[in-house]
């Protein structure tokens, strides 16, 4: 296996893939490795002395408002090692751009690869604030006037079909709010099981809008576009409350026979 | 750290808690305690040379009909190194009995210690069979011609309130069945978060009767027993499709303040 790398900018753990991390197709699921990639920028935070004390006292709270990236056909089984990984590639006053990847340990070939976009939240205001400075030089980034943006999701409009989902207790993570990863499970779910056992990701793009509140019901609306029976693309959004609070583009490859 | 035990009999692996393992109390979920475990006694059947192939060719596949057991008031946190535990007590024909464990890798001491009895389902007939001599007698564990029961949870009745959960695909795990584990997503969730958030587990039992199938809608039914502001019982069923799936009784202690 090579060398995980760790240093100011960027951070990798190992990580052996658990049975319930998985799908019925044996490769993780979304939702997880969003959950993986939430992990290793904690772990990244933390190794620098950034812990969640220390962002708590500057009234802040890093948010995670979007991100596009890639899938490869090839993706780990559960009990595989797994390299997780992330890099700060630059920040403004207010953004901050963040890469992320799932490798395999021996030849780093990339099973995952994303970029995301986070900024922070004042805490009592529920308001965009600068990055506090303590927060992001130790991450050795550098400082740009102006940051490439994420692509938009094209948008759903009125041609769609929706199911309902009622915001559940263990939806809620240790920050008290929707473990971002738990969209996933909402995005993907009315798709049906045949569907997500036929096609799998290659890209994404997702930005999260409006926070889903503990105990709201969420309506996941979808459309499918076939490009071809090769590839389609699938189209969502998100609401509570009356209000878009995600909206996401991805498009699908055909499983490998197994 | 302690040695990890791994013999014929026994099985440890180490486990970093990661935080999406975690409800926002910021330690582990009942359901993710419960996947563990199943991870811990595949490594363990893995680990003596009966991976998935080896059980499948004779037919049958191993099924959980019941747990019982103990948490404790102390309970692990996210980032926290576990040590994840499992010995085969003992078995007889068509019963075998295992143990779990959840400790800190230090003292030793227990988090979670609970009982479980697997069966072996024929899986084209669709019932119980006798357990194949070759996938129990590399455990080493007595074969005893009567196996202490496990305790049955005290019956529901028709005093109760319930809430309905639809399966969704992400329910199904790399079996291609509802994974046991989230049943205490539907046990739990009903409660509601500020009973979760005063209480955790102290006793479970819990008896599997029938399989919820895939895409079915569950009724999750409960009672609140006070026996004490300090200490009461729930007493749980899972109905689908006209039959009691799963019958359940837990104990509760006030969560520690943190």
């Amino acid at each position: 296996m090579t060398e995980l790398k760790q240093d100011a900018n960027c951070y990798e753990m190992q990580h052996q893939l658990a049975y319930y991390e998985c799908t019925d197709s044996g490769h993780p699921s979304m939702s997880m490795v969003f959950s993986m990639m939430t992990m290793v920028s904690d772990a990244h935070s933390i190794a620098l002395g950034l812990n969640h004390d220390v962002v708590t006292v500057t009234g802040g709270a890093w948010v995670v408002i979007g991100y596009e990236g890639h899938f490869a056909k090839e993706q780990p089984t559960f009990g595989d090692q797994i390299i997780i990984g992330t890099r700060a590639i630059a920040y403004n006053q207010f953004f901050a751009l963040r890469e992320f990847w799932l490798c395999d340990p021996e030849h780093r070939h990339d099973f995952v690869r994303l970029r995301a976009m986070f900024v922070m939240m004042n805490l009592t205001k529920r308001r965009l604030m600068r990055i506090p400075e303590q927060l992001i030089t130790p991450f050795n980034s550098p400082l740009k006037k102006r940051l490439p943006r994420l692509e938009t999701p094209t948008e759903l409009g009125d041609d769609f079909t929706s199911q309902d989902y009622r915001v559940r207790y263990f939806d809620i993570d240790i920050n008290h709010h929707v473990n971002n990863a738990r969209y996933f499970d909402w995005l993907l779910d009315p798709l049906g099981a045949d569907f997500l056992r036929r096609y799998q990701p290659e890209t994404l793009k997702i930005r999260y809008e409006e926070e889903v509140q503990e105990g709201a019901m969420v309506e996941s609306r979808y459309r499918i576009e076939h490009r071809s029976d090769q590839q389609l693309t699938t189209i969502h959004e998100i609401w509570s409350a009356g209000k878009c609070c995600t909206a996401a583009e991805i498009s699908w490859q055909l499983l490998p026979k197994s």
